[in-house]
């Protein structure tokens, strides 16, 4: 495929917002038939999430307040990356900091957009196993409850659509895939 | 789980940006111990994506040009609503318009949020079995390249992690996961 047949050309860009986690602009692009458009764009440094599997085939679960959603929601444990941040190092630190465990078996599940059409945020995720008890250190204005669920168990959640958050999904899918 | 232990009161919040595609506003909340902090939240009205599998277990797929990534990227069809749109409506008029064809049956694959830290979107999945032919009819503005995937194919892209698109990558194992 010829990409420069679809390629969208940045004319101009406006900065819009700089907040503490997200970067707001408004590019105007040439479309590949000459005309023009605009582009919102949300500018992020990245996240990273980490499904840990015990020896039992159980999962470390996180449940926490996500005012985006106005509810609780169940994820594995994830983090965002600190300007040009390793991933894997990230969630190495998010994975303990959580659930008080390193991993000494890391296997990398894929990097994810989550909303390509407006958001730069790219999403590494990682199946973490042969784990070690080392202490959990949460930071005095996190408030996350950690839980162990079944593989077994949250793989039937996903297929009866009972995960609702991107990562969580396909990190689930993708574990039980290699885990059987 | 007693949700109030974990949940964060909103004080006040301040509108930033009204986009096209997006609203940014910024939150002030009271965190469970009382301490105070901000939250940059993303307003979207919501997307969908539809899995149309053929009965040669073939799957559409578009290639399109995303900015927010700066290169073409393999997804499903999808698209935003439109406020207070039916995802399921919008889910067939897009697969309709992307790829001319029509659904006749069509399974809920869950209802997702992307990236619940700071964005309100919601993405339902849909899978479109039954297809029937009746014309490609895209937006003069929108620049894409329609093929057809094996499902197997696809599966093994999103196992290699070749699959960098979170919605197409759950669409895709789900999908595998329910066909066979």
């Amino acid at each position: 495929m010829d990409e420069s047949k679809y390629a969208e050309k940045v004319l101009d860009t406006e900065k819009i917002f700089q907040g503490k986690i997200i970067t707001v602009r408004v590019d105007s692009v040439e479309l590949p038939n000459g005309n023009k458009s605009k582009r919102e764009i949300v500018e992020h440094h990245g996240g990273v999430g980490m499904i840990a599997v015990t020896p039992e085939r159980e999962v470390f679960m996180v449940s926490q307040y996500r005012i985006a959603a106005k509810s609780m929601m169940l994820e594995i444990p994830a983090g965002k990356l600190e300007l040009g941040e390793d991933p894997l190092e990230a969630g190495i630190r998010e994975l303990e900091e959580e659930t008080g465990y390193k991993a000494n078996k890391i296997v990398p599940l894929g990097v994810y957009y989550a909303t390509p059409g407006y958001c730069e945020e790219k999403l590494s995720l990682y199946l973490a196993t042969d784990l070690e008890f080392v202490g959990q250190h949460l930071d005095e204005n996190e408030f996350l409850n950690v839980s162990k669920f079944s593989l077994d168990e949250l793989y039937n959640m996903v297929m009866d659509n009972k995960i609702n958050d991107c990562k969580t999904a396909i990190a689930i899918l993708k574990a039980k895939a290699i885990l059987g």
